[in-house]
């Protein structure tokens, strides 16, 4: 589709905070209709999510305190990319340390953008089954139950508004979608496991 | 649910950056463990997005460029809370404006968090029916393509990953459990229409 009509164009660029997180721009951009405007936003490493499947049907779940929000959400377990690291190396590294699980199969379901107006954030969203616990390893200053619901549950706690982190409720969309057979995945055995038995 | 145990408190709040869109924080927090740690934060006004249905059962979306991606987002009507402002008086100013639709019924469906990890905006989706057609005014500097869409080709969009936007996706999903009679709405009609014929 042609875009061009629409497009807005950087002019300038200006890092205008640099925290330990937060790496945040103002750029000055040329409109469609030659004007000018500036336009500040969020750069981002990107980030994934898992959803983690146990043999039972069940799915394994985080409830963690989001400061900016002053309470705690309940979610599936997600990571920000490290520099250089593959989305599924991330995944799989996500789901130890927030988790202590293993998964033997993997399938890549969805690809968000879930602030588009102010970060360039995205999010992919991945299955995992064949899961095998091991011990967790929480980075420093990170706190998080890790809980299992069923499918039923989290529907029904979605559906009365309880379930409010926009990424969960995606996967939650797609794993209904893929049972139902409407929207396939496509399953792959993880590349790298250790040797075992 | 006693979360006292993952609950992250503020010791002390600093403003690092003021733009004229973007409000930044850096607080100062105690973790569960008595340690202490650094949180960087947008600070937003909320946003509403709507959920256009016209009389044939087609939706109303725009297309419009996100500049953090450098790409143009299809996406149902959205945009921030004014001060003051009630979040369904936003729902029907941001349509109107954006659009220039206006709309005879309304349900509130879902309440989002987009990006707890680093900011506080809250996202609140609302179905908006028996639509009439008006004038749009678009902000200075605010360019966007209206579109007509149906329930099956937003659906096979987000089956091939073709439509990223976090929000668009939820909404679509409530949609869909609406139109299946899983999860219900609850309309009620414009308070504040002009009167007509």
């Amino acid at each position: 589709m042609d875009d061009d009509h629409l497009m807005e164009r950087p002019l300038q660029q200006q890092q205008v905070y640099r925290g330990h997180f937060l790496d945040v721009r103002r750029d000055t951009v040329s409109l469609p209709d030659g004007d000018t405007a500036g336009r500040e936003y969020i750069v981002h490493p990107g980030a994934v999510m898992i959803v983690p499947i146990l043999d039972d049907g069940r799915l394994v779940l985080e409830r963690q305190c989001r400061y900016p929000l002053g309470r705690v959400l309940l979610e599936f377990p997600a990571g920000k990319l490290d520099p250089g690291e593959s989305r599924w190396d991330c995944a799989q590294r996500e789901l130890a340390e927030e988790t202590g699980y293993r998964a033997t199969e993997w399938a890549l379901a969805a690809y968000l953008h879930n602030a588009p107006a102010y970060s360039n954030e995205f999010i992919e969203i991945w299955f995992a089954r064949g899961l095998q616990r091991g011990e967790r390893k929480l980075d420093r200053g990170e706190f998080l139950d890790v809980c299992e619901m069923g499918e039923a549950e989290l529907d029904s706690l979605a559906s009365r508004g309880e379930l409010t982190d926009a990424k969960t409720l995606i996967a939650l969309m797609w794993l209904q979608k893929w049972r139902s057979g409407q929207w396939p995945l496509a399953w792959r055995a993880t590349h790298a496991r250790p040797p075992s038995a």
